[in-house]
Order: structure tokens, then sequence, then C-alpha cells
């Protein structure tokens, strides 16, 4: 019997990817993945069995990379942190049903919000709720209650899948809800490509971004900020986003 | 004008550390840090100008590190993923007052809740709340008012700082509100020491949990599963936990 690593590649660039994930890769005889996150990796896949994965095909990736375990060790490749919008979930349901002995390691990464966050200066800082506008897999009014009670805990929010061409219109949807109970000028932090080629950032705000969000797309991850974020600058440039940790209600400084 | 590095170094072991942060490490010059983090780093530490410092201290850490990087190359190290519950925020607020044209580099890494959800199956999978249980620099009025919210949102909820000796009792008010409108079967991990020396897991259920919960300590973070989170068992072995991602609402599989 083989070994099923679920192994997180990161935000992209291989200068994000853990030497434990590195390690698991280059013991593998098959990796299989999307290759949309593949591609960057290419350095690292030389010599294998190469399993090329599209969007939307997650169920006969996971099965397949459970039948593939039996008898090789395989390292199924998921970007950004795999237990967060990644295979860990499917592949575990597929070991549950079908393959419950198969040996299966987990390899966390760095996840796409806390890499957004890196590149927008301090947005998250402590609490705060991670949401996915794609209604592929959950029920578009599930999605409408979380967003709702997550306007109510003045948290910063980040956003996976902001927009698709599927679902152009969620995000404007998901920004009304968050103007009922946040303040219009709440900063938020747009981040296209973290970490990979074509790299962006914006820094808006709640009232500018319902206005026109077309500078958000499938490749962006959104921090809106909670009730205590600002915006960070050095005279008139906009430098990031700040949310305070609370260390002010406690000492002066 | 030297550089600032706020390096994120993960939950503790170096296979966990990201390249990029590993550079950042050995180019600086001078390393500040909280103690504990820093002496799992030693390897990397040799021949640096090291400030070991200690928790409770972090304002001033952060100015210290703001004032040497004046004319040095500063590495900030700080656990986990330092955007999360870490260092960033109060280095950027130092600098946005006193230090404003100091160039900052941040360098995302894995964050504990990741870390935690590895070493527990796929706990998270999608959308969730992370919540810290210390009341040191957030109301608990606050904390208390998330909670709620979180719970109604029916996501699996990651929390940190779940007890310490200075507030023991934190978590079983917690609990107490997450039974008002959770099942109380719902699964809950415990993951101490993720990726350290004496690292354990544990899975239980919300309800046993509130019955007893000598089992936490400030070490540990909890994963408290959504409402349709479940315990992954082969036969009567406790694997894990699962939170599906919702491919069974639209595949047959």
């Amino acid at each position: 019997m083989g070994i099923l690593w679920i192994v997180s590649s990161g935000p992209g660039s291989t200068q994000q990817l853990t030497p434990a994930a590195m390690k698991a890769i280059a013991l593998a005889d098959v990796i299989i993945g999307n290759a949309f996150y593949l591609d960057m990796l290419e350095q690292l896949l030389k010599n294998k069995q190469v399993i090329r994965s599209a969007m939307g095909k997650e169920v006969d990736r996971a099965r397949e990379a459970c039948r593939l375990a039996k008898d090789h060790t395989v390292a199924m490749v998921s970007g950004g942190d795999a237990g967060v919008y990644g295979m860990a979930s499917i592949v575990l349901e597929m070991v549950e049903r079908e393959f419950p002995s198969q040996e299966v390691i987990m390899l966390p990464g760095v996840t796409a919000a806390t890499a957004a966050a890196s590149r927008l200066g301090s947005p998250i800082s402590g609490d705060h709720v991670t949401l996915s506008l794609s209604d592929l897999l959950t029920p578009w009014e599930i999605i409408e209650k979380r967003l709702g009670l997550a306007a109510q805990m003045g948290t910063p929010i980040a956003l996976y899948n902001p927009k698709s061409r599927g679902r152009p219109l969620n995000l404007a949807k998901a920004l009304k809800i968050m103007l009922t109970c946040r303040d219009p000028e709440t900063p938020v932090g747009i981040v296209k490509n973290v970490f990979r080629e074509g790299e962006e950032t914006h820094i808006t705000t709640l009232r500018e971004l319902a206005e026109n969000d077309d500078i958000v797309d499938m490749h962006s991850i959104l921090i809106i900020g909670g009730e205590e974020s600002r915006i960070w600058k050095e005279d008139e440039d906009v430098k990031g986003i700040i949310t305070p940790r609370g260390y002010h209600r406690k000492y002066v400084y």
C-alpha cells in the first residue's frame, strides 16, 4: 500500500512553499493536481508521473489519487492551504467511503487570505471571518445569511472567489449586505494573483467598490476591513490597511 | 536606511517555514522576536545579533525593531502568520506614528488554524470564523457577541488562545454560547503544540468538552465543527473530522 500526501502548495511562487511540502513532492512517484497550480511548480516535477486535472474535476481527481495511492506514493497538490477551499475534504470523503485503510498525510500551507493580507499591511490582525462568494457548492441563501452575520460581527472579512464568469453579480450583492451595517468608508483591499505573475494590489472603500467593482476578477482575494480598520498613509500616499490588535486599549504608546 | 522584514515563522518546525522567510532571516543582521519562537529557529540564528523578547512586551519589541531598522536589516520574527494574532499590526502602528518612511516587507506563513486543521483531517474545508478567547486586548463583551454570531453562522470556528492561567473560564463560557444554537454532538478537534515537540491531537464533541475541558491548555488550538462536520471513522477507530465542501450537493459519487 502506498501513501497519499495532500500537499498545500501555497499561493503560487515556490518561495512560499514549505520544505515539508517540497519534500513530499520530491518523494512522490505520482503528482496530481489542477494544472494551474502544477504549472507553477514545474521545476519540482521533473522525472515524475504528472496528472494535470482541470477545475470542476475535483471529485474525479480525488478518486484517481486514492486509486493510485494503493500502490504508489502520490502527492495531491492543492493551491493555498488544501484544508481551506482546497482538495483535503473531497479526498478524505473518498477515503472515508471507498478507501478506508488508505494512509493519508496532510501538509498545511500559506492560505490565500493571509498571503493577500501580507501584501496589504495588516488588514486582518486578529478575529476575522473567511467566506467564499462561489455558490457552486454552497447555496446562495446560506452565503447571504453568513455575510449578514459576518457584517454584524464587526471583524475583517476575507472573501475568496469574489467574482467569476458564471456569477458576476455575487460581489455586488455581498457589498450591499455589508453596507447595511458597516461604515461606507470601511477600507477594502484587493489582491489579484497574490505572489504570482501579474500581482496587483488595490485599496479602496466599501462605498467606492459598491459603485464600481470592475477591478475585481476571479483571481482576486478581497479583504474587507473591520470596524476598527483604517487606511495607512504616509502623507497622502496610501501604504496599506491597518487593523489594530487592541494594544491601544491597554497601553499608552 | 535599513529594511524591516516582518517574518512569519509558521507553527514551529522549520519544515513549515517558507523559503522566503528563511531567506529574510539569512539576510538580516538583527533578529528580534519572542524567545519561544526564536528558540525553535536556533540553527538559523548563528552569527546574528538576536534580541529575545517576552510575551507581553509586544509594544516595546515593535518600537525597538523600528529603531534598529533605521540602520540595520532587521527580521522581526512572529509565530504562525504575523498578520493573524501576530506582530504585523503593532509594528505597522509604530511605523505609521513614529517611523513613517521606514521600508517594511511582510512575509506570510502557515497560521496555527490551518496547521491544526491539517492534523485533524479536514475540519475547516471552506467558510469559517477565526476567534481568540483572550480578553487581554479585546473586551470580553465583544468576544461574546462575536461567538454568538459565529455560532449562528453554522460554519466551523477556529479558536486561538482558548485558555490561559489568567482566564481559565473563558472556554467554558464560549462553549455555553455555542451550545445555545449548535448540536451538542458537533465534533471538536484540539491540537496542542502543533508541529512542535509534544504535539497531541484530541477529537471530542461540544457536549463532552463542556463537561470537562481540562485537556485544553494555552498551547492548544481548537476547531469547533460546523453544522455539516462529522467525525471520520474507520470502523470504530476515530481518524479525524471531515467538513464536506458541498460536492455531495452537486455530484453523485
